[in-house]
């Protein structure tokens, strides 16, 4: 208990040191070039510690001066900006299908993007980790301005994650267990790698540029082929004992309900996971001319576009699945009482706007009183791809570190 | 978005100091009489701040020093101890039959105690708000050294509480919506006043004195008429934008099932609270004799005995129970990855042991592998009335404060 303690005082002085270069970095992201005294009004940090944090950052090469304010007299304030030229990240996305990799400059903005499949059966360490390699290499050199730094790579890798150990503890995907990742990756990667999962990876994006921004309490509500709920408490997210928070997908929805891919019944998963929804539209119109075989982001697309147009079957399954959804997403506001809510991943995309209002009721119908009026629920704002934003995050915190 | 960032600065570098204060009393409470290095080992403080925080404490007289260290040479190391006459502390547990009291020293015993019944129909706020004060004025006297002085009065609450704000929002038990009771409260009782509800006062107590002490991220599970989850994240009470967080007991366990009376359907309290048990007991077994018609303590009680004793339909009905609790608690493991999860309140206190081996079973069957595995599931080790305890600890984090 003693060793716990110290532990986390450690740590708490530690973690607000770097939560307070998060804070200042994601202001000079939003509102640069901005002047330090706005920065201390904006953040609530002190001057002197602005003072000290900018002066880290821009003798990292992070953030320059773009210019200075005009003043009345005195000595004009000089307006800080992220330095495009300081560094690049790379985020990779690896998905079932395939590796995807973006190229950042220090501003986020995509420099590059490669794309590499992975055929059915190609779900070999070995093979992943060398497609990994290619789509970095190939974004890097696609992408990054000559002379300037690589600060680091984020790898963002399905299933249950060993952040700290690097390791893929267990990827129901490709069936991996215990596979040491960033070991593997680091053989044919020369930069500093930081690994975690898409869930994670949604939720960073969100807090550095989305709908979670400049909120305490926020819950990033992945909606995919998996689901999954990321964590967002007290402005940093969740992570829990083990890296393992957020299993929202295998909460349980219906007690003895639908059988999940986990063994277990009636998780949240199995109804509103594409697949989950794919069954519902089978019950619900067996036979429909909406279901697309063996193709599930056309599936859903086929429903989101029906259910724009007034189609009774779309209709029918969006009402069944929001309410589901809805009864889901209530029990978060309803444990969690968060101010913000937000849809993400590609089902919420696809769907969009007749999702979020259908799923707006339900949340209604099913949520308490108290918590309900203090949840705002809404669509990602984030544009591009959520997860190598994200997983390019992640190497930007580790620079912060 | 700036204004929401600017507040959680100011508000982080206030909590980080009232963070140490709470970590260095805690160990004193723990460890006392301790010297300052090893308060500092203890706690990972640096010892410049173990000597603020212990001064502060010494000046306002919750810390004295209680005797001295033999050291090998040197100047000996005071030991320092809570000062039992340096304050003494209220809590109160108000509930739906009765007002319940307890005065204790700052080393938190308990000096003395006062139960007032309320009769059926006795429920407006003044009558409910003079019992209270009666209750308080009472224990006072009869427990209270001469000279003594009372830092302060928490009081828990049922249902939902504007803290800040001092106000009742909805009591279900009473029927009481927007009552502001620490105005009325104020007017009868000459003592600080903290309020706040039941669930969160189980939590702070099992952080400053429970199985939470010393943990990261823990859920205490209250276990009684109604049910809830109070989250312990980062080491301090997860309240949420408007300190509703932990309403567990109405999250769905089944979709569309047994309709509860927060007036959905399918709540894990319709399952789980002891109205639930008393259900399921009537289901397994119409007309059993362990049925105490009106009288929910009795039955469970006799089901406790019964399950203990090898009955077979008291077992049946643990055996339904544990299952649908170990569903909805694994849902807590999934979703938060805490380092423990502590059965509390008077329910888990009743059935015990059997209750806790049979759902640690069906936590295991329902739990994915990595949460589950670093999730230690125990009953509360807190002796007494953990509400009335919790409520005092109020009133010490307010006089830390």
């Amino acid at each position: 208990m003693s060793a716990a303690g110290g532990r986390g005082a450690r740590d708490a002085s530690r973690l607000i040191r770097t939560a307070n270069r998060y804070r200042v970095l994601r202001q000079v992201l939003a509102d640069g070039p901005v002047s330090r005294p706005a920065l201390a009004a904006a953040t609530g940090l002190s001057r002197a510690t602005v003072a000290t944090v900018t002066g880290e950052l821009h003798r990292r090469g992070l953030v320059r001066v773009a210019g200075f304010e005009d003043s009345a007299g005195g000595r004009p304030a000089a307006l800080l900006a992220m330095d495009p030229v300081g560094g690049a990240l790379i985020g990779v996305d690896m998905a079932e299908t395939y590796v995807h990799a973006e190229l950042f400059d220090l501003t986020l903005r995509v420099l590059a993007t490669v794309r590499l499949p992975l055929a059915p059966g190609e779900d070999g360490p070995e093979l992943v980790v060398e497609r990994t390699a290619e789509a970095v290499s190939r974004v890097r050199e696609r992408g990054a301005p000559p002379g300037v730094p690589v600060l680091g790579v984020g790898v963002a890798m399905p299933g249950m994650v060993d952040r700290e150990g690097g390791v893929s503890v267990f990827a129901a995907n490709w069936d991996w267990h215990g596979v040491p990742l960033l070991g593997l990756l680091a053989r044919h990667i020369p930069y500093r790698l930081y690994l975690d999962n898409p869930l994670r990876a949604t939720t960073v994006a969100e807090l550095w540029f989305g709908a979670a921004r400049g909120r305490r309490d926020a819950v990033v509500v992945n909606l995919g082929t998996g689901v999954g709920a990321g964590l967002a408490l007290g402005g940093a997210v969740h992570r829990g004992a083990s890296n393992s928070a957020g299993e929202w997908g295998h909460t349980t929805l219906v007690h003895g309900g639908r059988s999940c891919r986990c063994g277990r019944h009636g998780c949240v998963e199995s109804y509103v996971g594409a697949p989950g929804i794919i069954r519902t539209l089978t019950e619900v119109a067996p036979g429909s001319a909406l279901l697309r075989p063996g193709d599930q982001m056309g599936t859903i697309a086929a429903l989101a576009a029906g259910s724009a147009a007034g189609d009774p079957v779309a209709r029918r399954v969006l009402e069944v699945c929001a309410d589901q959804l809805g009864a889901a997403v209530a029990d978060l506001v309803n444990l969690l009482n968060p101010e913000v809510v937000v849809l993400s991943s590609w089902v919420a995309r696809e769907w969009g706007a007749p999702l979020l209002e259908a799923v707006r009721g339900a949340v209604g119908r099913y949520a308490l009183g108290r918590p309900l009026a203090s949840a705002e629920i809404v669509l990602s704002p984030v544009e591009g791809d959520p997860v190598s934003l994200g997983a390019a995050t992640f190497a930007l915190e580790g620079a912060l570190a």
